[in-house]
């Protein structure tokens, strides 16, 4: 049984221009903290979510016993990221469905739901918005920021965009930009939504309908390249769903494999926004930093970093190989940086990052343990509150 | 410019039972010839076709100089398989759209069309239809048995279900089964097609529609799994579709790679069958020789075939990877059969088997001169010519 959480949130009215160019006039942001910030507010953690999490990072709600956080494993008293020594925070991004606003409120400027006319918002984006969270925690520097997958892309960028506010990255099965085939994929999951006649151009609450159709196809086609090929075949290989003989049906579930996908594809489909779905997959695309921060050039662009970092990657992942997190890697070591990195021998694919590898925890609780024994940086408090709208 | 090929078909009134029990009470059958066969009878090539694929092997039609068959960069005068020296066929599969009975025709019993009601057909059930089409041109032995992907599926059943009537058979970028991956990617695109709304249970013809939508998705998902990660990087990359920097937006089309996916999925619904869909992709699941024959063995199941093969297979296809053709080669080789098995080192991924690769064509090109050049068998046709019906 884990700790008890509790979602907060708090409306911004300052407004939060977009690389895009748009700007959110005023918006929310749902978070939760865990732990207690020290006198120095040293020792505060960032966790950032990936493509379909939360806030909700760790703990459970009252009267809730099964409600545990996404990296409840990751995070608590005790745990690798441990809330007894550390200040750890989780928000929600905006655009996503959790509780920060996003496509299903209201835009203040037309008293309609947003739907499909929320604007795009990038990695960047949210780090802005996340920044803005932790100006009004008084929050100056973070002992760390962290994140797996779309969540390591907000950590890396945080170190390009506030790198004097960012001690420690950690950066888990992630990579510098997505390869066309990631961005492929993603397109396969918004076309499925888009062209489902209940998407009605973005605007279905209105119709009073969900593109849940669509939403099943992308959530089948984002699970498969979240296992590895060899998860699959030990979890179902060609195991029957009934008998030893197939039954010979084209409509009907035949094989195991296809009674779990469509399990997944119906939860999915029960709680998530399919605007937002549109939402982070575009963050996910547009992320460059190479091309945002260095002319093109990676290395160039991690030279605005001044954080130390934890790289981790899982060798059956396929979605972010771990080629793609030794591009960083190579990218923060020509530029003389204090990097860590394990790859780590896990069968389960991407969702490794996720999983009880106790290697993987154990590495993630050293790293931690490490940040825990610096000394408290001495001007931290002062420099970086310097500027700050709190 | 190639050749002219000339489409035929054939009626048949003997009933084709199949794997699943039903019947198919009588069907055509599309087919083409190139070359001619000899006296003897001996140097026929039958070449099975893969999803998407036809009879229409080499060649172009009369009148239609961009009407290349989908393996004429194989087949054809002077080419790796020479129809100056064999007698190649090329037939469609029932259950296809080409011009074999399949989904969108008549249902004699019923006289309505089939739609969804076609019976679901196997790789063992085009193999029977194909010797059914073998007895009606007289041909008993087939100098060699050729295909790529799903057929090599069907060249390698044939060596399992007519054992006395191949010679040679050549499996390309094949398996000897689909691994959970490759069923969770195929039934990703049955439930695109399937939960379109126009799909109408499988009798959208009678609605005047097609489940174009889901077509769609099915092929950009198939697609995705033919080309490698290293070809998809080269040829887009992250390349953006206009200007230099991203116009931020979710519905529209922002990268090359999804300009692309979305021009090869309007080209397939245009022209594909979305119960056609269904019936192949299952009959690609099902395809399980070592169930089939072995006991769950591949070895025991190899030991009915009395072939020469050779297989190739290609380094960078991840839908069917070089361990899968392995595979088939090491159990063959523990049968001690002749086999040849080439890895060609080629960036393409498996739409490699349908490429100029010089190698790869070279490979097949000595292969069928070594065929050429086997004396001819003495008592094939006598033999083989037993029992047939024809």
């Amino acid at each position: 049984m884990s700790f008890i959480a509790r979602p907060q949130s708090l409306t911004f009215d300052a407004p939060l221009p977009l690389t895009s160019g748009a700007v959110l006039q005023d918006y929310t942001l749902a978070y939760e903290t865990y732990g207690t910030l020290d006198a120095e507010r040293s020792n505060a953690v960032l966790i950032c979510h990936a493509l379909n999490a939360s806030h909700h990072v760790a703990g459970v709600y009252e009267g809730q016993p099964r409600s545990e956080g996404w990296w409840d494993n990751m995070v608590g008293p005790g745990k690798p990221v441990d809330t007894d020594r550390f200040f750890v925070i989780g928000i929600n991004n905006p655009g996503s469905c959790f509780g920060s606003t996003g496509p299903m409120d209201a835009n203040p400027a037309t008293g309609r739901v947003w739907g499909a006319d929320f604007p795009v918002v990038t990695v960047e984006d949210w780090v802005d918005a996340q920044a803005r969270l932790l100006d009004a925690l008084g929050i100056g520097t973070l002992a760390a920021v962290m994140g797996g997958s779309l969540g390591g892309m907000q950590a890396l960028s945080w170190t390009l965009q506030y790198p004097e506010r960012v001690r420690h990255a950690v950066v888990i099965a992630s990579a510098p930009n997505l390869n066309a085939e990631n961005i492929a994929f993603n397109e396969v999951a918004r076309r499925a939504i888009v062209t489902d006649p209940d998407f009605h151009g973005g605007h279905f609450y209105e119709h009073g309908v969900i593109p849940r159709r669509g939403l099943r196809i992308a959530r089948m086609v984002g699970h498969i390249t979240y296992l590895s090929d060899d998860v699959m075949n030990a979890k179902f290989g060609r195991e029957l769903r009934e008998g030893l003989t197939p039954r010979y049906t084209t409509q009907d579930i035949e094989f195991q494999i296809e009674s779990y996908l469509r399990h997944q594809a119906d939860k999915f489909s029960e709680y998530f926004d399919a605007n937002t779905y549109l939402l982070i997959t575009r963050a996910l695309d547009y992320f460059d930093p190479a091309r945002t921060h260095g002319g093109g050039s990676l290395r160039a662009a991690l030279a605005r970093t001044a954080a130390r970092f934890l790289l981790v990657s899982f060798t059956t992942d396929w979605r972010f190989s771990p080629a793609r997190s030794r591009e960083i890697v190579h990218a923060l070591l020509e530029n003389n940086r204090d990097v860590s990195y394990a790859e780590i021998d896990a069968p389960h694919g991407h969702d490794a990052f996720l999983l009880d590898d106790p290697r993987y925890l154990a590495l993630v609780r050293a790293y931690f343990d490490r940040i825990a024994a610096e000394p408290a940086p001495a001007r931290t408090s002062a420099v970086t509150l310097q500027g700050l709208a709190v």
